[in-house]
């Protein structure tokens, strides 16, 4: 038996607002940050890793809220957490003082988010798999007792939980060797179109994708509509009209404006609009899909949780389902979303990049194919080639995909050398920004 | 001119676990807890006060959040943060990095409530005026520049926004005359009906309500079906078929659950079923509402902002508009829901109780009354009799109405007293509660 003796959370940030990294219409200046737990146990070699993605300020506030959702856990076994992960999981959220504070939404979601993306690490590191394999070894049942179905039985049953695993179980083993086959799962690059770079920075980056093999690629829109037209006509000169482009405006406008707005960007005919108004908006997405047909309409790396997922499909609010890893509550919310989506006919392409989104949504991809969907048709997952150093295992990409992660886990440990040296305030970096010579003082 | 030196934010929590005051279904042992906000100036007659609520853990994440929306207030002017409230509000709700963290809902949003709430007490305070007042004093186009109306132009414009408002506007002061006539504004009461109360208790409480004048009365319903029958037969052989009684599942239900719950509860004739399932969930109470009618669906208390109102009244999924005034932010955002309200024909029937809800609802029931529906039909706001003797103006319920308060203010002072002793976790009850000997050292 392995005991718990310690869940930790450290509050990690990256100083990206100084190079426009990330910048879209709505977030300017982010500084790409992880409230990033670690699970100790007594045995040295076994700890799991796991973290909620925000851009700044008020990460503090997430790995508060992670230090008290893991208080419940040291002391109790390894072997006992990860034998029901469902029990695991409701136990967390079923805290009823935090639950308040949601429920099921901002910051103790968030710290949930956290914690349960660790204890996932760990199940996986002690399995000895990657984790998308230690979903694909579990039984349709073992699946969905680990799954939230709580507020979901007017769009999904139990039983249709059950029948859409099961009616994929037998496929499993010839799609992973499909997978490694073709080389890893399609993904998209966003580096290259923050909204926050030049024209001529826009022009190199998209170069530079093009000749490395992607095929998809987005760019930020929304803060000025001539600057959208200019910037969308580069991408298109640059990519041609064969490959996808993507606009994404990040919550800027209301529901006209944005059906008003997309009239001016048809002509670029982009495979979707994202986050087009506010992210709470289930009719209004519906309203906006309804509008600006053919251009597709996404959302979700805000989406909240899963009963605003279900009301997206319930609604026909959008064409792709974006959840993201670190926002909704890990496994447990994410199979449900997954599931729902199949159901409804909507492809899912898992929001990244910010810190280690990337590293953990490849595991959802390669896991909604061998489990759920069965098909890579119109999906791809988004890349951002943003901090991978900071990772033990980075992902790697290759030719515009995901290469399939073999090493056991959820590919979420950090070093420790860039925990220490970014650790906000104390870390050594900004003790460097506060002052030159306060480096030397970092603890 | 007066400088605000400083913004603190505390962290003050009651025991009512303890005596099951405050238990329902979903929330059986909650610490009612407030994160109180003072907005100190260089004049020490003028400071402004405000707060969320909360159940207790988790209360100081609300705390630190408050601390950190409060920063950017020190140094400005009193007069420049009262004489643009729109922008005081929109300055703080634009911190991108926090607003990642929701956006606008959870933890930094009750902290926005919190910090905005004790800039409308200062506003009022500075002005000599109960809130109430201040705001019925305003013209329509000052409050709508003071209202957030952001993603809500498909549902409300700013043109619809004035245009209510001025059609009430020569009537205002007739109606004001009319409140303070009847003795206040109508009030029902959930003190009877914690679910952790028993039988005997529940029938004495009711029939002590009945002997007060109340002819409204609330009670918690959803754990256990034969509790639920048996406890409703007691509230209507206390208060008879022509009062009216409401009850409140609190969230345990899925949507065919809450609809299949309602069939043996309907003999009872409840006016609504309040919160029957997730409070996110737009389509699933729009579901819930087709199934029960007559029985009318209620919830707000848990509705997370403006944006999810809007589509609560969009899809007609309520009778009841229960909004929380220190879950949305403060009177920025409640005068949008109040307008929306009135567009779609729903009644706003605030939730109340906690700790100080019932002090600042008195002001926002007045305030539709006054400017924005002009009718009490339908409309009854909640009271709960707990934790008044915390405040330094506590409201007055007589007769089953809140008196009008006429102390300049939001009457969200509490008293420095009761601040210090329920401080946690180092106040005096606290530190006694933890140990005996501890009160000695309190600090």
């Amino acid at each position: 038996m392995t005991t718990i003796i310690a869940v930790t959370a450290h509050d990690v940030r990256f100083p990206t607002s100084l190079s426009a990294d990330g910048s879209d219409a709505m977030n300017k200046d982010g500084d790409y940050s992880a409230a990033y737990v670690v699970i100790h146990t007594d045995d040295p070699t076994i700890s799991g890793y796991g973290f909620t993605f925000t851009i700044g300020r008020g990460n503090d506030l997430c790995v508060e809220a992670a230090r008290q959702r893991g208080i419940p856990l040291v002391g109790r076994t390894v072997e006992e957490l990860v034998g029901d992960l469902g029990a695991t999981y409701r136990t967390m959220q079923g805290d009823s003082q935090l639950r308040w504070l949601g429920p099921e939404k901002g910051v103790v979601h968030l710290a949930t988010a956290a914690v349960m993306n660790a204890v996932w690490d760990l199940a996986a590191r002690v399995a000895g798999k990657p984790l998308w394999r230690l979903l694909a070894e579990m039984s349709p049942e073992q699946l969905v007792d680990a799954t939230d179905l709580s507020y979901l039985s007017d769009a999904l049953t139990r039983e249709e939980a059950v029948a859409i695993l099961t009616e994929k179980q037998s496929g499993r083993a010839s799609r992973i060797a499909v997978l490694e086959a073709n080389g890893g799962y399609p993904c998209y690059t966003t580096s290259a179109g923050w909204l926050g770079y030049s024209d001529e920075k826009l022009r190199r980056l998209l170069q530079e994708a093009v000749d490395e093999g992607y095929r998809h690629f987005k760019v930020k829109v929304g803060a000025n509509k001539a600057d959208d037209v200019r910037r969308l006509r580069i991408a298109r000169d640059v990519i041609g009209w064969d490959a996808d482009l993507m606009i994404d405006a990040n919550q800027v406008w209301d529901v006209p404006e944005a059906i008003e707005w997309m009239k001016s960007l048809a002509e670029f005919k982009p495979l979707w609009i994202e986050e087009p108004t506010s992210p709470d908006d289930i009719l209004g997405h519906a309203a906006i899909r309804r509008a600006v047909a053919p251009i597709g309409v996404a959302t979700g790396e805000h989406g909240m949780n899963r009963v605003l997922f279900k009301q997206m499909f319930q609604a026909e609010a959008i064409d792709f389902c974006q959840l993201d890893s670190a926002r909704l509550a890990s496994i447990n919310e994410i199979v449900g979303v997954y599931l729902m989506a199949w159901k409804f006919g909507v492809p899912v392409c898992p929001h990244a990049g910010g810190v280690g989104l990337c590293e953990l949504v490849q595991h959802l991809s390669i896991f909604d194919y061998v489990c759920v969907s069965g098909t890579l048709e119109n999906r791809v997952t988004e890349f951002v080639d943003h901090l991978h150093e900071h990772f033990v295992e980075p992902c790697i990409v290759a030719n515009g995909s995901y290469v399939i992660p073999t090493a056991p886990g959820y590919s979420a440990e950090m070093w420790a050398e860039s925990v220490e040296e970014y650790s906000y305030p104390n870390g050594e970096y900004w003790m460097r920004a506060a002052h030159p010579l306060a480096a030397e003082i970092a603890v």
